[in-house]
């Protein structure tokens, strides 16, 4: 594989952006047709963050963070930057100065198949990152990797450009060309809950509201008293 | 293995429940032998909760939530919602709805081998939950499970109306008709390791105070100087 | 091995132990050269410690705390109590008792590479403990195991003595002998830092601000536009 | 928990054992309902072993084999070791000097929630053991533990008397009043079976052989062409 | 996500798949610029199978088989079946009787981002499996998922009719396309290796064999003597 | 910490090695009071090889196979290679070329806490390896690391001359000065332990033989009839 950096601006429309940041990952996977996911090992550092924005994406060598500032260069504003490794690795290689950098250029957030350092700072800071592990470990800048090339990151496909969900509840990946369709999905699909929610809260069963009742009788579901 | 739910509301007395809720995990497992304890990768999603309830469990299939919708059904207040699982899995099988539900109902926590989504929101409305993961991974309506039939979660057997006890430490399993006992030995621990506090704090060592000395000697600890 | 406890007193100076400890892990293990440093499935049971002090070591049999005991008392005002296992092991080996205790003593806060419990009222003490889980699993005190050799907690060896550096980021441990000389690399790598956090935060890149250029064009990255 | 020995002489059918232990551990699992499977993280220390026989159970401390020994005094001709610990452990508990006792008293196989060693030899013995873990970390005698009582092992229930089967796709256990009706249920299955095999190899689709392709269609599945 | 099944007939030319199959996993991510590579947690089922063949992809349900039997009926002569997962499991997807069919219809083995079952039987018919588990858990076929779109398993991405190559050391995916082009890069490398191999056999250092001594002085190595 | 090379040609008495490697692991390792064992995910990647040997030890970079190339010129015949890493890693850092020179070397066995890859060849070759992964993943040649320093490899401490013992059950280190009286009171274990399986193998139960029924009962076992 040879080692480059696609120089790529294409992101997806603002406003569709915005609004699979304010619906957040669980509502936006579903929109998606329960897709898009990155697995569950990526933890945020702190909880409360909530964000979107245009991937840049970087493929690294484990304990190398050499392209990471190759990567920020290609940062616009309101972008995440995305790492994947070619090896599972839980080094440190992000930590305060990165973020110091990769904020100044607009980056609203870090997601990494790898470790993160300084998470007392980041968390002062108000820099969002959701990563495999926390560890001090120091890295070398010693291999080429690339920058926008589609990566596999934390089990999910993600392209530059897409758009890159991310909360308390884990990282959802969006295709670009379809973040104003899933926005749109998102949107009708909690207006929905708002009612359910109302009900539920009244006292209302699941059973009923959702009318499962006969399709678990049909399944064969039977009931037996007890004690 | 036929999908059944039995309806049962034999639960240990309230009283015991609440002394359980008060003393907490560590104290409980103590007052019980050492037994019932859950594997320590359930973990609370966020810190400071503390409850005790009557266990309804759940036996559902991985990525599957019906089962859940069917045992909310025979919830009685204060009661905590045990899922275990047919097979490892982490995928996010409740949420704020369902919580919304369960609260609705008289349900005070929920304890769950697998993972749960939305919480941030669950967070917020103060319901506390037991996990081994979290993760915003939906889930399907397809195949039967059982409710309130004894199940296996996180290594620990639960029978439907034992006390489940959750804390930060973890969650522990106390047997329904050995809920007044349990509760009366943990007291008793508890007054005694008020005292044993006090002198501790004092700087009295627990070698001294324990009387360990003899024993260490005897079993053939030797001390040497260094330096 | 013969069970043995080593008295030793030996200590870093405590100028360069308050040094490193303000310095943080990540400083400390890049002024070490990037050693020392434990695995970081270490994690602290609350956010936001940060502390440095000399090892007491403990290396105990998997669900036996009889050695913490003994451990407690070599323990100097400052100290760090360091606790390794025989086998991997996650049963909770200490609780607020035993941190009652050590801090009575004058020890400053726990690394263990098994598990601990009563989490909630060691936060409410301020009492910090790195560790690998949190279980409310109890112990026995049956056989014996060794105070002050030196130990491999969580991947890095330690001797008694040697200054052992904690905080969010995870556990580093400098030798006794090399505290000042690595406290002195320390102060001077931050020194540089805050310079160049000043120029990362106005927007100068890291790829100028390094001279990266051109050792990357030399490795041969290559710069595509894509759109 | 009180340490004890529970003399038990019950044992399912020893035709209903050797049918179990012919048709293996996926047909007596999916037989049972698709219940009763250990965690698939227990492994055969060498491949081709199969075999069935009554539980002897043991809970044991971690890193402590002194219940084992107490245990082979209980078992009967055609019997399975079935180790519990009541923490994760992966010490070798285990070793060709118990399995030459155990195989002396007529055991036919170990399971065990935790280490062995000497597998070399035990492989030349021919005693089969299915674990979690090869370790020669040696072990202690010194705190008590029970025999027969039921266990959780490898996330499954296990009670003195019950069928283990064993072979190389895991360890699934027959609750001993079930043995009949369950030997009965797989014996079914496999006849089933062997007419299915036939018709698969000769390239007659699973979709036309089970009428799959309605079920399909009505939930929805689409085809299209590629390339 | 519309479940779908793409019908596509387009694969690599036979003879760069045979070269592929012949150069095996290591050469042939070498050859592709150490790329293609799935995780190293899947592992063959037994020892000594090689195979190379075009890829008809799955994405399936966690414990749900469903779609593999769908998948079937895609294959060529000469294709490798890859299941992925839409969530982390180790259920035993696959047995004898899949097996037969997959083979009755040219099928040469299977790639499956979860478990396996009936490996004894698997392993006489000598059909090859690389999965991430073996265990007996039986699956339902209730949910559908799709055959023949692009999948990420294990952590590598894989388009219909990609080539998938896989040995001891694991497997990797080469792109339909470049399949040609990755035949002859892994060929070349292979013909310098036999005479590297010699001259190392003879007793050369890769140290002067290399010319590395120069680049290692250069970089800081420095000598000194012990004893 | 600067990348060093240290030349050092001290090794145990080769009789002492020699019965080492006789003994095997669990012996030794009991010989030793219990200690000096590396973790169990140590795997052998073929079953029945048994060693022993002085240790060249390597400290590389994750990733990076560079220094194993450098580490080879030290070896002495009848050595093993140790690597250690600096990060946990899988990569496949060591294949047939690098066993091929190892071997024409003298060295007798590698033991490395990342992955290898050509297992098939080096399983052809009769050159064994212990390792903690299987993996094709290509490494890079970029970074120094230090040959015969202390390190911790796999959770064990290793000086350059120590003697590593491996074989099916796992991988034990020796200190050099201490190999002669390793292997004396290993030796002495194994005599005893020939008399004892004699016994066992006759039917005598390890209660009696090793007078173990009156500590039970002292302890507080306590024996009960069921059924």
């Amino acid at each position: 594989m040879t080692p480059v950096v696609i120089r790529t601006r294409a992101r997806a429309p603002a406003a569709a952006m915005a609004d699979l940041g304010a619906l957040g990952v669980s509502t936006t996977h579903e929109a998606m047709g329960r897709t898009g996911l990155m697995k569950p090992y990526l933890r945020p550092i702190y909880a409360g963050a909530q964000i979107a924005g245009g991937a840049v994406t970087v493929l690294a060598q484990p304990g190398d963070n050499w392209m990471i500032h190759v990567a920020i260069e290609q940062i616009q504003p309101g972008d995440v930057l995305v790492v994947a490794c070619t090896a599972d690795n839980t080094d440190g290689m992000f930590g305060d100065l990165l973020a110091t950098s990769l904020k100044a250029r607009g980056g609203v957030g870090l997601v990494i198949d790898a470790g993160v350092r300084d998470v007392r700072t980041l968390t002062e800071m108000g820099f969002p990152v959701w990563s495999r592990a926390i560890s001090a470990k120091g890295t070398v800048k010693a291999t080429l990797g690339s920058v926008n090339i589609p990566v596999v990151c934390a089990g999910a496909l993600v392209h530059p450009g897409d758009v890159v969900v991310a909360d308390d509840d884990g990282v959802v990946v969006v295709p670009r060309l379809e973040a104003e369709s899933v926005a749109a999905a998102g949107r009708k699909r909690e207006a929905n809950e708002d009612e359910k929610r109302r009900r539920l809260a009244s006292g209302e069963l699941g059973l009923d509201m959702y009318g499962m009742r006969e399709g678990l009788a049909k399944a064969g579901l039977v009931y037996r008293d007890g004690d």
